[in-house]
């Protein structure tokens, strides 16, 4: 792969890129097409009574759209396969029909999606809401208990699972929910998703599936990892969704020659609304069934990828691998979970790796704040670059208010840089409720306005900076750790009496848990006791990196544990305790 | 201005250009701020009764968040002048301020521009809402009659006008409408708007003045040429023209990094919503008093513009000036009106101006259709590239449904390239109606769908293309020419007894209007009569380029003139006739 000439356009560089792709994979045989009838079909999809000036706002009509305006550009790439936006589209559809004909999904009903960054779980990602059914979908890292919460809570009745984790399920799990399998095997005729597929020789017609009506409808349940107890069901909609996908195409700059890598899960709020958003513009995503930085770096080097997104963690593997080097296409990076070291930056920017920054929660479509550009920090003096490095920033274009409120008087903070208060987010792209929960609900939305449980503060220019966690979450290679749940597992130890789980400090994972532990009286345990014990119930990168026994823990008058002093402990000689 | 190395990323570029600008020109000195205030006075903005995941979309707020998150960044440059985000945001706050307190402005009254694509007309499309009035832009080359009739049908309370523009004004318009001149001279110190907001010191805060409750208000009351007869008054409200910029950013690839230079005419399906895109993304805008193509070469070539739209006309004309030069910059060009021809499309990728055809209408807010992207048509051959390039295209992402519909079954035409409907349009970027004229409204909204006027094919790709234009408007110039209008105006003279206009092939223009007249009989009349009579009653730009004095019209059964019959001899010998 040449690099760029100053006399060649940008287009013909990405079209050079996109032919390349092509000698690589092979595509996809099992779909022909009639151009003119499938156009027909997507053509046709409003409801007769609906205003000429109005339609209801939905990422779903992105792929009817793209089905016909780039309907032969490649549109997912998975290890040595691809097929293009007709055939994905197709795909779709099968599915759709699948789930209504042969699994019985009827409107409003919750569909999951069990998978690694698989093309079902894409797949699913716009089947399920095609079918009127609702799409949950499920953190693969969760353990068995974990996911048993969800499913019943949730009430998922047809769930897309990945065999390689099968395992996780419960047999209740198993005999209650109908179970789509998928294989992922390199032989994909061999997959009974593939066979699911292309048993479907009479799929519905775009116009015989779903467009809501209502564009504040719920288009997915997504669970939160519980950083106060409890999974919450975060319900999105829609236009929340349709409104997100636009602002992240924007702000990240997604083309039609985009290929986009998925190194971020799918599962996490939705993937941050790229599935949505590389699909509006034509892009290309390439899968990854799970994050081999060999191969990623083939993907980067051969393929051409022109964005990811993922965690400070996959960021450093990707910096660090033996086969890093200088790309000539900039690839632009959204990071976040917590912030980027300015040394990562600076080894980052060297391989033409461009970092955005990036902060949100579940509750808010995921990213909603982002850093200054980075174009914007250039010639500025370096102290005064990582200071505002270490923001998080401005709301997106599509975030309503963004505001820091204080506790007691319920105001905005001075922008001052010092007056500490609780990050607040309002507008279309917040969540319209936690689902059956209307008790946390109505928590959430106290004042009119969402709070997000991250204390911090605005400075003069108006970018806000997080300054600690108020529900002491830990964020672990940019998964959230809710130290409730992780305390519960160790205090269930007969011989445990109390405990405290804090961040931390780990140079891979950012944060780890790390427990401190009050044994009951003439009680003996072992540090290892502890982990096992955990590694029996939680999920493994819940459990705690540490242990430490103490005999008492330092405490507010009100007798709540004051766990930024034991986290001080911890992260003495750290540049940065929280981000 | 150097060339782009392969090894400096383009944020840098755009960096260096950014850098370039400043040199060129001095910042306006009236304007600063606290900072902590102004953006304190930004982030609260929304009224207590508001849904916590609900906000009236609305472009207004594009400038709230430019004016934070990009505050220092150069916003505007006009001749010498330049002012950054802060300082047009806060020009903006003043003229609303100034509408409401010494104007009297009060909700949902029309206030006017008339006015060159100079900063005021850009400020008075924000300060205009922000009064909580609705903006009535106004096209510069109507004819005073014209402009009477549309200051009198739209009932403009107040004016912003530009003292070279101030003759047009009949004497009852200058004595019944209060008049804000505006001299835009290169003194502005002299010039009466800037003294007006010079001498506002106390303006309201930004939460004092008007964001709409309801997304679905009328933001702009757009006039038509008048295609059918008498001008209507398009209704377009904030929640289309929010929508409408994010689709103009996302197929236009406007970044914070880009520079616009407004060779459109601001007037014009406000500006085709680059007023609102460009400020969303935190890009430059480049204003123009008129089409100085000496002055568009200075600044393509050293202020490094980056994105600007027109008629081919215009296209032309930049082409052919004696300073075009391969620019090294990729600069990304809309053009709409009429097709380019593949000479034209190809000299203009000779010089870095890549272009994108659009095709839309004052009712759909502009372009809400486009071409085949050039990248998709490189390595095709040429002739089955010129014939896609001929094409209109596809629906944009924000666009609902485009269709063709058959006029006698109002079904879709079958996508063969050979059945013509209509161009039928929905969604939310369609007008909700005529002001003041519910019988239009109800006749182009029949059957549920909006009607264009225009002709077309759907090919089998789903790519759409017009064949005729119901209507026989005449493009000039990217302006529209209702032939019934000029035909009424000569049908006035004494010795006319018949006229039909039809468009003329122009190599300037792309078309001209062109007068068939039959004279009473023993009549007679110089060609040049007519033409100067129209020059009496209309605008430059609709008088007949030719007039032909013939003894009977072609006519179909029903007595209907057959247009295409005189179209065709005049274009017998041009490539294309209608585009």
């Amino acid at each position: 792969m040449s690099n760029s000439t100053s006399t060649e356009s940008s287009t013909a560089v990405a079209k050079r890129r996109l032919e390349a792709i092509s000698n690589q994979v092979s595509p996809l045989g099992s779909s022909t097409f009639d151009t003119a009838s499938y156009n027909e079909q997507l053509r046709i999809h409003r409801k007769p009574n609906q205003a000429v000036h109005s339609t209801a706002l939905t990422p779903l009509r992105f792929l009817l759209r793209s089905a016909m305006v780039h309907g032969t550009k490649t549109a997912i790439i998975h290890r040595s396969r691809s097929y293009n936006y007709q055939t994905f589209a197709d795909r779709i559809r099968r599915l759709a029909s699948v789930l209504i004909n042969d699994y019985n999904v009827q409107k409003g009903d919750r569909v999951g999606v069990l998978c690694n960054n698989i093309p079902a779980a894409l797949e699913g990602n716009y089947a399920i809401p095609f079918s009127g059914a609702i799409l949950v979908p499920l953190n693969t890292r969760l353990a068995t208990k974990e996911l048993d919460y969800i499913l019943d809570h949730s009430g998922v009745s047809v769930l897309i699972v990945q065999e390689e984790l099968f395992e996780k399920l419960s047999e209740e799990a198993k005999a209650k929910i109908k179970l789509i399998l998928v294989s992922d095997s390199e032989d994909f005729r061999s997959d009974p998703f593939e066979q699911l597929l292309e048993r479907c020789t009479n799929p519905f017609s775009w116009n015989q599936l779903h467009l809501p009506e209502d564009e504040n409808s719920v288009i997915s349940i997504n669970y939160t990892s519980g950083s106060t107890g409890r999974p919450k069901g975060v319900m999105v909609t829609h236009k929340g969704s349709y409104l997100h996908a636009l602002t992240v195409a924007i702000q990240n700059r997604l083309t039609t020659e985009s290929i986009y890598m998925w190194t971020l899960p799918l599962f996490h709020c939705n993937g941050w609304g790229y599935p949505w958003s590389v699909v509006m513009v034509g892009g290309t995503q390439v899968m990854l069934n799970k994050l081999d930085y060999e191969y990623i770096w083939k993907l980067l080097i051969e393929t051409g990828v022109t964005h990811y997104a993922g965690a400070p963690t996959v960021q450093n593997e990707i910096c660090n691998h033996r086969n890093a080097r200088r790309l000539p296409q900039e690839v632009r990076v959204v990071s976040g979970g917590s912030a980027l070291s300015s040394t990562l930056v600076k080894r980052m920017t060297a391989l033409n790796l461009q970092p955005l920054q990036v902060y949100g929660l579940t509750e808010v479509y995921g990213p909603s704040v982002m850093s200054y550009d980075i174009s914007a920090l250039e010639n500025i003096p370096e102290e005064e670059r990582n200071s505002r490095l270490a923001r998080q920033g401005f709301n997106t274009v599509v975030t309503d208010e963004l505001r820091i409120l204080n506790h007691d008087t319920i105001q905005d903070v001075a922008p001052n840089g010092k007056e500490i208060g609780e990050i607040c987010i309002t507008g279309n792209t917040t969540m319209i409720g936690y689902y059956r929960d209307p008790v946390e609900t109505e928590k959430a939305f106290k004042h009119g306005v969402f709070w997000t449980g991250d204390l911090a503060v605005r400075h003069v220019d108006g970018s806000i900076e997080i300054v600690d966690r108020s529900k002491d979450v830990i964020v672990s290679g940019g998964e959230n750790v809710s130290s409730i749940e992780v305390e519960s597992a160790i205090v269930q130890m007969e011989e445990v009496s109390e405990c405290a789980i804090v961040a931390s400090p780990d140079p891979k994972w950012g944060e780890r848990p790390f427990a401190f532990v009050i044994l009951r009286e003439n009680a003996k345990l072992d540090p290892k006791d502890v982990i096992s014990h955990c590694k029996n119930v939680l999920a493994g990168y819940k459990c705690p990196e540490g242990v430490r026994f103490v005999n008492s823990l330092p405490r507010t008058s009100t007798g709540k544990v004051q766990k930024y002093i034991l986290r001080d402990e911890l992260w003495k000689n750290y540049e940065k305790r929280i981000n």
